[in-house]
């Protein structure tokens, strides 16, 4: 496997903590069927319904199927003789079901809004499929040509509208909401549509991780800053672990040392399988950094890379590099420590949906500095990427297309007088906040930013072991959606009295 | 003819003022083949250029082909190192070259901001077609399913960017015009595409005359009042015609008969014909109700309602109402006098681009209410007229989409405080104007009003006989510009001074 290639798969997948049935990071992702897992995910009880959406919305070709959008709705505590809002969730890149379960905030504070909530599924992904199944959708460029962003958006906006008719809600405020690609949807969504949102909490959007707008080498950078902050032996532990992986498995029987030592179930076919495998954990670890034990994407510590660090730092003198990177790695892949050998998913060229899409418009260009990153250094080649996307899904890649249709360079000065009622939250801690706005843009489009925080950790539910940072963090943002909505009763009081 | 579908052509076209080969209308809209016309048209230079643009923007198909886009740009006042402005009509539904040669205002104004002309041709007009040639684009639903508002909006936002880098031009701040359907598009491209152009200028364009915003007898109800104000007594004669137009056609002979008042080159084939004939010239005398003589649509005298009421209302005590009809219409169809009979084409249901869009996004609800309008009474069918698209087309309307897509109701709360730099200029005697936004809807987006005003006068060249109200208008729409594109300079001045 090239080194781009891994790359791309680990950015691919950052932003897709799914249960994609063949990704190189399948097993990594699969959750929420062990029943200890399922304890802590937050109580939601909601309806399932189904909505017919066009397949595509920007032409009007006649022979093109619909296909049936699943959404999660609960109404137990709208009533629409109060016009209460309707908190819409953004549906990213996985099954809606997983993101409900771990968007515990909105639940919580349904109640006090008296909120309707409503959890769409992106397309292409969950159930949300059209053409039938899964493997039709995905079958080609052809029909998964209507994956993009900008129907996803569509779909929103007329679920939307449906069901303000379906309810009589036609003058109930609806609040967007969303983390990672969801937030990023969240946000555009507020841009494109102000007629159909008064507002969105966009959570971790990195929105400007397109084109040059940030230094490619931004999101390696903050992963490997936050090592670094923990410990620099850890940092250059992991530096030079590179290395060593791969001189060791150029070596006779090499991989089966390095099989044996990070006690993979199968015997490894190249050292960089390994190093993909590890710099996958590095990455997740930067993003649930979270200042709690969690299960975001796999049952960790509080502080995790605190934990991953002091392991690779314990051990005695003679301890060699690669035992101490299996300690540390073991706190993100096996901290419960049930696993007796680890799977690698040897197909890595297994169409998923966010593959489709970094190949198409959510094109991140990403490097990795000789210098600032712990990680192998690489730079990112344009070329090369069209090339691998022509060859995996006969696609050619629009670069430039996610800036032209939704903005990004000198967003600052683009919105100043434009646009309202937007959150961009971050945690500087996560490796995607470097992509997202990070300074107040205008009195309404605001940056809430933590030092502390991690990948959309105020989305999630409220845990005992909250910090102070947090819990204001919530309670700004909850102040910051009731404003909106009292100046959306505000505004259309007039037509609420006739 | 069904009456609904001359009322559907009748709108189809009010907004489409092109060569369309085969319309019902063609022969009331071919112009400037006549050197006489061309003397009052603007003097224009430019070099013609052509973008190589996607079929589809928002799917991947990668079978599709690319077409040429047609763009006139005229760079004499413009140079980049001072960072003049970009002007960027959006071309509507015609051949660019007429929406260039009739938008004076752009071509006056370019020296005094030092400025860059573009204009740019809407796909699947002009030359700017897919497929080849106009008979290939326009063979079926499939071929002209890539004919939408979003698609051509699509377009501009890429040429744009593409001038851009092109020519240097980054920081160059893009201001876009329009007229009609063009000013519609020129107002939804601000508010969609923010970071691509800095305002826009959107004359007479109905974007609120979709679903049930804007009561549906409107339109017909400012053409009638533009003839009552004239004249109560030629209000009620043509009011009183129809009835008389249809009767007289059941009549032994009674065709022939309406051939020889009217002056048909060719017999008459039903009296709803002729009713269109004059519903058309109706409409369009309200439309171009200039204050000066204009060759817009037709050769005309100035304020030229007016002068066909003179005639409907002159003549003898025994002069019948079908007598003064035919000598008010001759204002509109044959003021030079040039014309020996007149021609009607007989192919209502030929294809043509607005009709195509007005079937799939552009649905325009619009009644003749038998209390307030001199049209014949005539209640808008959605179901007919869905009926009669998939007849013509094969293809379902999505009645609903535009404003889904783009938004209307509420459009005052909506954007109070989202958007901003958006001139919605309309004059009052245009029967477009009841569509579109005729108050202040925050501190700059703003409505100019003109009492006396007809359809996008001031996109038009000035005159010696521009009427006080007229000057101001066009000196406001100066400042408020020149506003946009300091505050443009001062936000990124920043940038500039790196």
């Amino acid at each position: 496997m090239k080194l781009w290639t891994f790359l791309l798969l680990i950015l691919s997948f950052i932003l897709y903590p799914s249960t994609s049935s063949s990704s190189l990071f399948k097993h990594r992702f699969l959750r929420g069927e062990s029943s200890s897992r399922k304890e802590i995910e937050t109580e939601i009880s909601y309806e399932t319904k189904y909505f017919k959406q066009n397949l595509d919305h920007f032409s009007f070709k006649n022979d093109l199927p619909t296909f049936p959008q699943r959404y999660l709705i609960n109404t137990d505590h709208w009533n629409h003789s109060s016009m209460g809002p309707i908190f819409f969730y953004c549906g990213n890149e996985g099954d809606i079901l997983w993101f409900a379960q771990n968007s515990g905030f909105l639940w919580e504070i349904a109640p006090l809004f008296k909120a309707m909530l409503v959890f769409p599924e992106h397309r292409y992904y969950g159930e949300s499929v059209p053409f039938g199944s899964k493997y039709e959708a995905y079958k080609n460029a052809t029909t998964l040509s209507y994956l993009t962003s900008e129907q996803a958006l569509a779909d929103f906006a007329l679920l939307i509208t449906h069901l303000k008719r379906n309810y009589s809600a036609l003058h109930s405020p609806v609040v967007l909401f969303g983390g990672s690609y969801g937030g990023m949807l969240a946000a555009w969504m507020r841009l494109k549509y102000p007629h159909i949102a008064v507002g969105a909490l966009a959570s971790s959007a990195p929105i400007l991780q397109f084109e040059d707008i940030i230094p490619p080498q931004t999101f390696y950078d903050i992963v490997s800053n936050d090592f670094r902050r923990e410990s620099l032996t850890c940092f250059n532990y992991i530096k030079q672990s590179w290395d060593e992986i791969a001189s060791r498995g150029q070596t006779n029987d090499g991989l089966a040392q390095l099989t044996t030592t990070f006690k993979f179930c199968q015997q490894l076919k190249s050292s960089e399988d390994l190093s993909g495998w590890l710099s996958s954990a590095y990455s997740y670890l930067a993003m649930v950094n979270y200042p709690y034990p969690a299960e975001f994407m796999m049952p960790l510590p509080g502080h995790p890379i605190k934990e991953v660090c002091r392991r690779i730092d314990g051990g005695s003198h003679g301890t060699s590099i690669l035992e101490r990177i299996y300690e540390g790695v073991n706190v993100y892949y096996n901290y419960t420590g049930e696993a007796k050998c680890f799977e690698l998913d040897d197909d890595p060229h297994g169409l998923s949906g966010w593959n489709w899409q970094a190949c198409t418009e959510m094109v991140m260009p990403m490097s990795s500095s000789p210098e600032s990153s712990m990680f192998p250094p690489y730079e990112f080649n344009y070329s090369s990427f069209e090339e691998e996307c022509l060859e995996e899904f006969g696609v050619k890649p629009r670069p430039k297309w996610i800036t032209t249709e939704f903005g990004g360079h000198n967003i600052h000065a683009t919105l100043k007088n434009f646009g309202s009622n937007i959150i961009f939250s971050n945690g500087i801690l996560d490796p995607w906040s470097g992509g997202s706005v990070l300074q107040n843009i205008s009195e309404s489009v605001v940056a809430l930013v933590t030092e502390e925080g991690a990948h959309h950790i105020d989305l999630r539910a409220s845990t005992k072991n909250d910090p102070s940072w947090l819990i204001e963090q919530r309670a700004t943002e909850i102040k910051l959606i009731q404003g909106w909505i009292s100046d959306h009763y505000q505004k259309n009081k007039v037509i609420f009295d006739m």
